[in-house]
């Protein structure tokens, strides 16, 4: 070969070592096994899809972000979330779907987004949504959290909030003000509160044109302090003006009373009141979740309720409520952050090596303890002893295990915990229980530390 | 919404209803499961690439039916098989990686294909690759078909056929009688041979000026029956002409003689000295596979060994051997035939409905159960319970869980096994492991029964 062409990979698509893959794929793993324990069900949608279908809301800034092109006749997009294609999936497949469908989705979606140290142009996607026929319960609003609180808990991120509001309060609050013209521009402001403060909330407020006492009744009543109790009580005050606003009340309430019956902690959720999400589809329950000890990475896991899904495809109305983890940007930032547990580097238990210029004992053997349910190759290549060691080191691989002249004349193997260096002569059976209690124990472990 | 925009996917691109999304999950688990018991890595390359990098060995064929345009200034391509960001992958982590380096990757690629029943534009490739450098052992080239027979005989795909023959045997056997310019061309007739019988295949050959009576010789030997042994005995009585063709042959009765120890049974492999395999960086020892019933389907997996996979990317030799399942074809092809375990269909292993207006008590009891490893859905909707029951029974879930208020105050819970109609009262405990019982009795099912 004449040329060499530099290997490289595109600026924002993420591309992990082996070792890093691993750690990856953990994850990925603890969030697709509690979605399943949910009950919900997987789904998978092309990554090209009509430019017709995905485009069919869109408009303005997505327009630019995305990656279409044509292919002969035909004029294609990627997708860039999982919540349109999710729509068009529903709406095509509602006579084959029993309502209310609980499905997952973990994919890769594209934006052409500005390259920069942590944002990704192709990341994962990890979609949880639970869709209504017509109607779905207000109570699906309260089990989401739980959800991500099983995900979070697996993982070992623990202190973290769920910060849950309900946009009927403020659509309804501002009705009540007759500021309904200008409530996208208002709760683009108050969604700021946590990074500019009361005082510049209230100042951009004035700057829009929307000033006076009542606006500051509002946006105090918004940025209160308290107990959600306190807040809850607070809003009850203003109940009987607004039928938006109450239903918004209602909603919380029972949000917040099931909320805690499905396991979350009082201490891991609370209202917050100024949350809104940009996204405006979502016309009840939002969500925003934060990393207690890194509020700067902003919101981990968000999502909320929306009237009607697939409004574009079908005439069927379809409500539902949905979270979603942006799993490629939340591994980067734990990862940057050195969070994650690296014994869990190694995909593989267990190296056999082979001591014989005939490895079909060697071969046999590993076949035998494969057979347990323990993670074993076998090591193939004639190379020194020393090397064949400094692999199993390189690779993180727990437990090595020797087969020479000796142990196929003992029956016995030589199993050496690369840990602690231990080595001992054991029968197969004895090798493969001792393996598998080291193996459980590792992995009983956690994916994520994040010290006090 | 006025007008509604008919929801549609791409012709080529497999998108699966919910039930039969999960039939595909249990196959991918099966390969992705195996594929670890043996110690391979995960990667996950990007869908989109440098057309530079994914193109650099293209051409003709592949050139055409590939996905490439412009995003701004760049230049890009969706990789349209695994193999070549393996390469780039390789070459560009390659002071990470330590070798022998196995891994695996379940993906997806695009191929522009003329539309057609069964073809595929966007499908899934599974792929197992070791890579050595600068050398690697031939007994690889006998562990991979073992990895394979572990996947299908896991999936319940028992009758079936490695066909196995190593290119250096064609090769040298050409050079042997001067046809060295002409191998292309002759392989690609030799292919035919199952096809078009010995007779078509000699009157090809003779139309590309490719005749006479040691040309007859030749493919006679390879077309010969016989059991393996025979035909290694053939190939033998050859031996000592040409270099090539004599490594040939030793690496194939090496391969054939570590096979078997790798726990392939001696009917699910043989010699088949006419497969050779179009791709022309097949160097060594190459592998197709047939389902015995099916042999019009084509070989369902394939591979072989090459001497220097990522010469474009780097200037270290790293020689390779790897296998490939068209995973999506596969279960397209399992699907039509209706060989897919019906039985697996259900991500949900119980549905528990409450029978009370506070759902407090059935949403403690479900995260109870779910704790266990049993995946339960909580039934939210306030529907009547003939509704709720034949939601169930849709969704296949294999068992229900009543509570109201008798239930409440008996501590004890009404469980349904929703196949016999059997119904018992069952404390928690008691309702776990019957239910796991269940569970493991249907999990314990092959993905696939094809009959006799």
């Amino acid at each position: 070969m004449s040329t060499i062409i530099t290997p490289r990979t595109l600026s924002g698509f993420m591309e992990l070592a082996p070792q890093e893959q691993v750690l990856f794929e953990h994850i990925k793993n603890v969030l697709e096994s509690t979605y399943k324990s949910f009950g919900f069900f997987p789904i998978d949608t092309p990554v090209l899809e009509y430019s017709e279908i995905l485009l069919a809301k869109a408009g303005g800034e997505t327009e630019k972000q995305i990656y279409r092109f044509n292919k002969g006749d035909t004029d294609l997009t990627m997708r860039f979330d999982l919540t349109v294609p999710l729509a068009k999936y529903v709406a095509k497949n509602q006579g084959e779907i029993s309502f209310p469908f609980r499905r997952y989705q973990i994919g890769k979606v594209y934006r052409g987004e500005r390259a920069q140290k942590g944002r990704f142009r192709e990341f994962y996607q990890a979609d949880i949504d639970i869709i209504g026929d017509g109607e779905l319960s207000i109570i699906n609003d309260a089990e989401m959290p739980s959800i991500i609180y099983n995900v979070f808990n697996k993982l070992g991120i623990e202190d973290f909030t769920f910060r849950i509001n309900n946009r009927k309060i403020l659509y309804g609050l501002f009705e009540m003000y007759d500021y309904s013209d200008k409530v996208t521009d208002i709760l683009r402001v108050i969604d700021k509160f946590d990074k500019i403060g009361l005082e510049n909330v209230l100042k951009e407020l004035e700057e829009i044109g929307v000033g006076g006492d009542a606006v500051a009744d509002i946006v105090s009543l918004l940025t209160m302090q308290g107990t959600d109790k306190e807040k809850l009580a607070a809003l009850k005050a203003h109940v009987g003006k607004n039928e938006l606003f109450d239903t918004g009340v209602e909603e919380l309430t029972q949000v917040l009373y099931y909320i805690g019956r499905f396991g979350v902690p009082a201490k891991n959720y609370k209202i917050d009141l100024t949350i809104a999400r940009g996204l405006d589809y979502y016309t009840g329950t939002v969500y925003e979740t934060t990393i207690n000890k890194h509020p700067e990475i902003g919101s981990v896991c968000s999502g909320g309720r929306y009237d009607n899904l697939a409004a574009y495809y079908t005439k069927k109305q379809l409500p539902g409520v949905g979270m979603s983890i942006g799993l490629t940007r939340l591994f980067y930032i734990l990862n940057e952050y050195k969070y994650i547990n690296e014994k869990l580097k190694s995909p593989i238990d267990v190296l056999l090596i082979p001591m014989t210029d005939d490895m079909s004992k060697a071969v046999e053997t590993a076949a035998v303890i494969r057979s347990s349910g323990i993670n074993i190759q076998t090591y193939l290549e004639d190379k020194k002893f020393k090397q064949k060691l400094a692999y199993a080191n390189k690779l993180s691989i727990p437990y090595c295990i020797f087969i020479g002249e000796s142990e196929i004349e003992s029956n016995l193997l030589t199993v050496k915990d690369m840990n602690t260096g231990e080595q001992q002569s054991l029968t197969v059976e004895e090798c493969i229980s001792t393996i598998k209690n080291g193996i459980d124990e590792i992995n009983s472990e956690k994916c994520v530390i994040i010290p006090e």
